[in-house]
């Protein structure tokens, strides 16, 4: 039996992806990538080689338990844990480590969304294997470091200590999103990475950490440990779940703690936080248009667009510059592609007289 | 019995209205007003008040002989003449003319194009009474002239006598499309009209103008008097039809004869020879959109655009001026409305990769 299990994070609502995202099936279950796989199915495949299915554990909304069924019919749904409300990842966190604990006092887990891409699978897999090894043998809380390779002002970063063992390191200081002046700072001195939401520890560590930093949290959901894994599971959660603090968990015990190691990782990753992120890590035509859903594109004076349309559509673009062109069933959307950020304000307008398509 | 008679043309391809229009479904079929009815069934209506329903034949190609039942479902297959070639309106026109005449020696007969629009439909009404009573009365080839509102270098224009009995005026000179400055100097003038392609005749007169002016065409389909509105019509025409000269009736016939007459009308007239054409024909919101096919529009700084999707869908536009966003369910086409003019050459683009789109 192996003691190495994953959460994969799937509450999400992918707003900023609108119309492509819906709150009723957010980016993560959607094929952002144009492979035919989910964002949430390559995340769960990508852990695979070194967690076995049975310990693979999927954090996500009541709304969406049919979806991830679908989705990974590997699974149990005993493997699904349902929040009943959004209180950020913190309570979220806790709530499968104590989970997991009770099924195995000895577990180590990863804790990793599900709407991310990491092109370099190996890499990152060697990466998690070496933290796992290393929370299995001390008290540790592990998160891994994108090096960063844009001063990007939309991450926070983790500063670290030059000097490592076995590939891990102290982290000095977690600091919240920068201004552009100081992450071009923090990008040219080298000793910043990206804080990825990406966390590896032992369960035991990990409610150590809450006991101490988070106790709040950790109050509310240990009064439930006898019904964790049992059919009261889900009706404690319900009612205990959302009396939680809504914060996040690097806020709640990460910045805190002095056990925080980080692992400096180089693996092609991105959030897709954005339309225009995807955009980034999508292969682009001559033109630089990125088109999916569809091989049948006339780009003619049109470029750096991103295009998705259903199965077989032909689009024919004339004079458009910088554009996405997001073709649902339901909504068109044309807009300008580097006034991405708008798009959940956009949200609020259409939810006034189209709620449904939201 | 009525001896007036209406032949609307139906044959035409609509190829400048791509997406919209496909070879296998043209424009005159389409509902291009949004109104619920295509341009056929409108124009079919249209005459309805002064002409039975038995005297309106529709001459149209073999393929869309189950599109005109389907629209115009009063009348009979026997009504509907099918062209096994496209050659031009002198051959057409002839054809329909020798088998009226066929039918009723008294018959008097108006020429319809299908796929045109005239708001003023009793104005209409009343100049067609007053030419088709002229046309009873003696030899007259009459032809109605749009009173022109901009110097459009897109039609032919007819110089008229300013003289008139009764409202028609003696017909002085068929002028060629003209260049703009031409156009000005026509619309200064004051003498000039729009050729429209509307004709009034008898049949004798204008079969005596075919035997004059066009004796190939009146040859060829001469030999087939006795064919006419009997088992062997089509099989008569499907033979002989195709070896007529492909020409136009004006050049045929107007242009040659001396007994020609227009009735000046303003009859708020469009042909919807181009999407531009069609956006100026139509309803914009106080942003100057367009849209067709759904009622769910959000313009964001968006102006000026023709929109045409498919029922209920919801089209979010952002920083768009003056673009056709035409959404059909194979195809989406995004272009700037003021190079209409580009739409049939890229249909020949479209046509190598995607033939079954055109």
């Amino acid at each position: 039996m192996s003691n190495d299990y994953v959460a994969i994070m799937a509450g999400g609502v992918g707003s900023r992806f609108w119309p492509g995202s819906r709150e009723a099936r957010p980016k993560q279950f959607l094929d952002m990538m144009g492979v035919g796989k989910s964002l949430l199915r390559l995340t769960f495949e990508r852990f695979l080689p070194i967690i076995p299915k049975e310990n693979v554990f999927i954090v996500t909304n009541e709304a969406y338990k049919t979806l991830v069924l679908e989705q990974i019919p590997e699974i149990s749904e005993k493997q699904i844990l349902c929040e009943p409300s959004r209180n950020n990842t913190a309570p979220c966190v806790a709530y499968a480590a104590m989970k997991i604990a009770n099924l195995n006092p000895k577990a180590n887990m990863v804790v990793a969304p599900s709407d991310h891409i990491i092109l370099k699978e190996e890499a990152f897999l060697n990466h998690i294997s070496s933290a796992l090894n290393f929370a299995a043998s001390k008290s540790a809380l592990v998160t891994l470091g994108i090096e960063p390779s844009r001063p990007d002002t939309g991450y926070g970063y983790i500063q670290y200590d030059k000097k490592a063992k076995n590939g891990i390191h102290d982290v000095q200081r977690f600091a919240e999103k920068p201004n552009l002046d100081t992450a071009k700072a923090f990008l040219a001195s080298g000793d910043y990475l990206w804080n990825a939401g990406i966390f590896i520890w032992s369960v035991k560590s990990v409610l150590e950490a809450y006991k101490t930093h988070a106790n709040e949290i950790f109050n509310i959901l240990t009064k439930g440990a006898k019904h964790y894994n049992t059919s009261e599971e889900q009706n404690f959660i319900n009612k205990y779940y959302p009396t939680t603090p809504n914060i996040s968990v690097d806020f709640a015990i990460m910045e805190k703690a002095d056990n925080v190691y980080t692992i400096p990782a180089n693996v092609a990753w991105s959030d897709l936080g954005t339309w225009g992120s995807l955009y980034a890590e999508c292969e682009k035509d001559s033109q630089g248009n990125v088109l999916q859903g569809s091989k049948n594109l006339i780009a003619l004076d049109s470029s750096n667009c991103l295009i998705r349309t259903t199965a077989g559509k032909l689009v024919v673009l004339k004079d458009l510059d910088d554009y996405m062109v997001i073709d649902e069933a339901d909504v068109l959307l044309i807009h300008p592609k580097h006034k991405e950020q708008e798009i959940k304000k956009l949200t609020e307008i259409v939810k006034k007289d189209f709620n449904s398509l939201i």
